[in-house]
């Protein structure tokens, strides 16, 4: 077997015990029916999982069984699909289709799916914080960088001047402001989350940190990448939308040959970090293969 | 001093710490400053601060320093000002006027009052773990409460069961249901908050949910009551709103005096709960007489 036939493999063993452990989280909930069905609809819309997976990696990365991180994995999904959730409100993005099936508050209404985007918010905390296995200062640390990542200083501050740069031209700086906020605080905060559970060194974090910003950032011009060479298809939404809301891009502001050049470089920046580290890093860097050259 | 006179210098003096705690942990914060003026905008509205208040009674009734509560109670208010922002929405209960004042999405618009909730729910968690005087167990354990109070199994699920009921004849046992669940599990996390701070026996915080439970019924009736019988200048919000908005209240389904007898039986049942208790509850007890007796 390759080693990416190897990682494929680790890949869907991960993203079928999430979804399943998901489900069950929703489940056991005693609440109004009508908001698990909200919270249920949203988690299982499928999505690559790729914040599960990097932090599944990353345990393994310090040879450390991997499922130790099922719950904070559960935990980040509900906080991405949450996000996914309150973005493509009307007020906010007014997006239809995500993932080629109807937006939340499509087929809920906007109030649910406003309270099934605050439900799922909440109950990732809860979940942390009923990790029985792990000992109450990993649990708070886990917390703690979980909050920043997603709260003002992080996801939800990222979104803001998203929506503060909309029908502007911005910088590349502006632009990497927004991306590193709305999408890096919590790709990051994975493999953060996967060396704290792991019981890493201080100083492996804040290795890990460096390569989650770079990689987080080639994420994220690889999506404006496939705005524009990708199939509707394929990333379940119209092609070209970005440039239809006059989104600032990075083929927009560098053109696509420079886009290409700049995740290419974040990619390769991404695995100079994880060279200098001491531990397994084969899947993190397939991942991060993965990330840069995807076509979803 | 009489001891009302005692207990309104405490409360007035423990409202302003948590305003001017409050004020300064989001002006800490590293976001846009549009996201940090919304939030304090809500933030500084006025209200009666009664979580804290209960909060820090409580503590004293345990003979600790009501100050060691400051950040929880700072987090409290973040939860219940996010909850009341997106309730406030458009899609919710569309008002546009809370305490007298233009609500949050009225000045900063959809997008801005739904993110300022999200990221006030989310740095509410971050406070809490970021405590250092007290135990990680101890912060845990807050942490897993609040979870437990805000998310679909407390505030949000009572919020859904509210917007589910509109419009429909509800009985006495689904108006329940929606107040023990919408405010009641916060109001008593603001008492359990308190217990666990001052390191209480379980059987005291089981006791004191009791106690909560029962106060945060009283308090629900007097909002319905004061409906009818209050004044606009003093609840900030026209009277007879909840009759024009067909909603279910107590005074509608018990009659206005079927209403009040039911306010003063919860009101006798928490006091039962405190002389059962080992403590200095003096306060808590005229806190309780202050919830039935408000006019706003």
């Amino acid at each position: 077997m390759s080693s990416t036939s190897s990682l494929k493999a680790f890949m869907n063993e991960y993203k079928m015990l999430v979804e399943e452990e998901l489900d069950r989280y929703v489940q056991r909930l005693e609440a109004p029916p009508i908001i698990k069905e909200a919270m249920t609809y949203s988690l299982q819309a499928g999505g690559k999982r790729i914040r599960p997976v990097l932090l599944f990696a990353t345990i393994q990365a310090f040879n450390k069984d991997p499922k130790k991180g099922l719950p904070v994995a559960c935990a980040l999904e509900m906080i991405h699909t949450y996000s996914l959730i309150h973005d493509d409100l009307p007020s906010m993005d007014d997006d239809d289709l995500r993932r080629g099936k109807p937006t939340n508050h499509k087929v809920f209404g906007e109030a649910y799916a406003i309270l099934a985007g605050d439900a799922l918010l909440t109950n990732s905390f809860q979940i942390i914080t009923e990790i029985g296995e792990l000992p109450p200062r990993v649990l708070l640390k886990l917390l703690n960088e979980l909050s920043k990542a997603a709260g003002p200083e992080g996801m939800v501050g990222g979104q803001v001047a998203d929506i503060e740069g909309e029908n502007k031209q911005l910088t590349v700086e502006n632009l990497e402001y927004i991306h590193i906020h709305k999408t890096g605080k919590l790709l990051a905060y994975s493999v953060i989350a996967g060396a704290i559970i792991a019981e890493a060194y201080q100083e492996d974090i804040e290795n890990l940190k460096e390569f989650a910003y770079h990689i987080g950032l080639a994420f994220q011009i690889q999506d404006d990448i496939l705005d524009i060479e990708g199939s509707q298809e394929k990333i379940g939404k119209p092609i070209g939308s970005d440039e239809a809301k006059f989104k600032s891009t990075y083929p927009a502001l560098l053109t696509l040959e420079g886009a290409k050049e700049k995740l290419y470089y974040h990619l390769s920046k991404g695995n100079e970090v994880l060279d200098r580290l001491e531990i397994q890093s084969e899947y993190l860097q397939q991942i991060a293969y993965l990330i840069a050259n995807r076509d979803h």
